[in-house]
């Protein structure tokens, strides 16, 4: 691995050097992660003009929450007094004859920034941008294989909860008990945090569980997703409770389903993102459900559960091979409930059989 | 409660005025929540020249996860497309005339500080610093209530769990059942996650449960804290695991024990923050354990989980009355484990029977 991450720091350092930057300090976590193998609560990475430095207040665990650390690269631990890591790493970045930084002002603090400024008063601070989420878009064979391993995991925590009586529980435990089945299948723990919406609650996106319990003829939404060695899946299905779907269910779920296909069977290399999106979003606004929809149809998923691309009407760029995403449209009924219905797809060109399902939860109805 | 935060808010204002701007907008999620009732995500409240006004993407669900949105304020929701509602509030209150507008520099990042001077380029931007958090410190009845019931709730979860059979279990099945216990209890969630240390791993603080099962003889530390209403408290307690402790084991338990008493002994008005840390510290340092020590031996709690004041040796300040901490120092051996005992108290004058005590699950060691 250690590789890897010495060669996606090489591919930062020279898109640094191009812009002007002799050093760059990378803090937001899921970059540092991705560029050193670990983030340990406040650590940064120091890019520097000699060599690379991870700078953390204690010694990463090695645990799969925090990922392992690339030994290839020298760690500095700061103590825990509350130093702040990217002020000592840019001060290290001045005594090694660096004359200016390029630091994330998406992620940094108006505050730390000045601390930063006034600790290397010589360095000129510049804007790393998003270059680091840029290099994690596409994502090699091994991160695909942990993605793979964090959907199935999913997958079999569903499965099981599809087996258990539903009815009288509350959205919350039910929350709970796929949780602590994402465990028990070998996650380092819930991609985000699982959303259970059971009746008026159902269709809606990010739902949080409440006490509202299952009831008969309730639409029942799940969404969750586990973490696999930092990499987070996202699967969401709607099911009826009860042994006869209401027409209107059956209708909604036909519509929301068509248009998650059409989602699906748009993704492939070259595709716009907000093609995509059009393609799952349109089916839903000729039948009318043009209002209160969501923003995007779907976003990448990676280090972090949501990340670039948006699959969005406004989304400006091309899906490349080797992209995973989630295509999740869904339809809520205020007061009555609604259906939504997420996979996590990696884009694949045609040659290689189009995108690959990571999420393999029957999609079909189900009575439960 | 529309009166409290109108109160809290004027009291803001008075502030904003004083340090020369005429509106304010709170970005920082509890500071949101303190001022508005709620905070959804991405919400911001604006204290504006004229009117106070939230913005947030979508209506306030009322859930106790977010809270309940004070009733008496304005609220626009900007929708979902991906609005920056700190942007939008700066556009407002140079729209009302405001010249200058106080930011939360610790909490906006440097891009969103660029955007809110770009949208708004004749507003002078100041720096609002940690206003709304000095507010935060000293609770007012109705918040301590809060802390109360939070606590009961995790006593409760743990005093279920101590009657259950550990010896085989994982420590990650251990923080999720007390995660479902807290929420069976009426929790809104976890106030953090969970830490459940067995043997080597006990009395570590802020242990990240792993797949290390109990076994005979262990320590096992157990850290655990509910969210009622959004206000967070915290239990810390170690048990000894089988029937006879060790000597070692009863050693560094009554030394822990000692420092944490002299800890709480020493909450009382008009005490400085580092006074109490020295109390507690001051017992394990004689004992030959200054090393290794955690840099602070406690911290305030409320809407979140740490907050001012830190009870640490460099920290400036006095103790007032009505300030919720916790006391929480602890001992870790590497490779053999150790003692951590925590508990949340409300600092109360003499004349009130000193510092309460909200965490009652007893303090003996308990072998299990």
């Amino acid at each position: 691995m250690s590789e890897v991450y010495a060669a996606r720091r090489e591919r930062l350092r020279e898109q640094c050097t191009t812009g002007g930057s002799a050093a760059a300090v990378v803090s937001r976590p899921a970059n540092v992660r991705y560029l050193a193998g670990a983030a340990p609560g406040g650590a940064v990475l120091l890019l520097g003009p000699r060599d690379d430095l991870l700078l953390c207040r204690s010694l990463p665990t090695g645990e799969p929450t925090e990922g392992r650390a690339d030994e290839a690269l020298r760690v500095q631990v700061l103590g825990s007094a509350g130093a702040d890591a990217a002020v000592a790493a840019a001060d290290l970045a001045a005594g090694q004859g660096a004359d200016s930084l390029a630091v994330e002002e998406h992620h940094l603090t108006v505050a730390r920034h000045r601390a930063l400024a006034s600790v290397a008063p010589r360095l000129r601070l510049a804007d790393l941008g998003c270059a680091v989420e840029q290099l994690r878009l596409v994502k090699d064979d091994e991160e695909i294989s942990c993605l793979r391993i964090a959907a199935e995991i999913a997958d079999q925590a569903l499965g099981e909860l599809l087996e258990s009586i539903l009815v009288g529980r509350t959205e919350r435990h039910l929350a709970l008990e796929l949780e602590r089945r994402l465990v028990d299948h070998g996650a380092d723990g819930p991609a985000f945090a699982t959303s259970v919406g059971a009746g008026v609650n159902s269709g809606r996106g990010g739902h949080r569980p409440s006490d509202r319990r299952v009831e008969e003829g309730d639409f029942l939404s799940v969404c969750l997703g586990a973490s696999y060695r930092g990499y987070r899946s996202e699967i969401g299905r709607t099911f009826v409770i009860g042994t006869t779907p209401a027409d209107w269910q059956i209708e909604l779920y036909d519509l929301v389903f068509a248009a998650q296909r059409a989602g699906r069977e748009a993704l492939a290399p070259g595709v716009e993102y907000r093609e995509v999106d059009h393609a799952a979003r349109s089916v839903l606004d000729a039948a009318g459900y043009a209002d209160g929809l969501p923003p995007a149809t779907g976003h990448g998923v990676g280090l972090e559960i949501d990340e670039d691309p948006q699959l969005a009407p406004g989304a400006m760029g091309k899906l490349d091979a080797c992209v995973p995403v989630t295509v999740e449209p869904g339809v809520h009924l205020p007061g009555r409930g609604g259906v939504r219905i997420d996979d996590t797809l990696v884009v694949r060109p045609e040659a290689d059989g189009g995108p690959e399902l990571l999420t393999i939860t029957t999609k079909e109805l189900l009575a439960l």
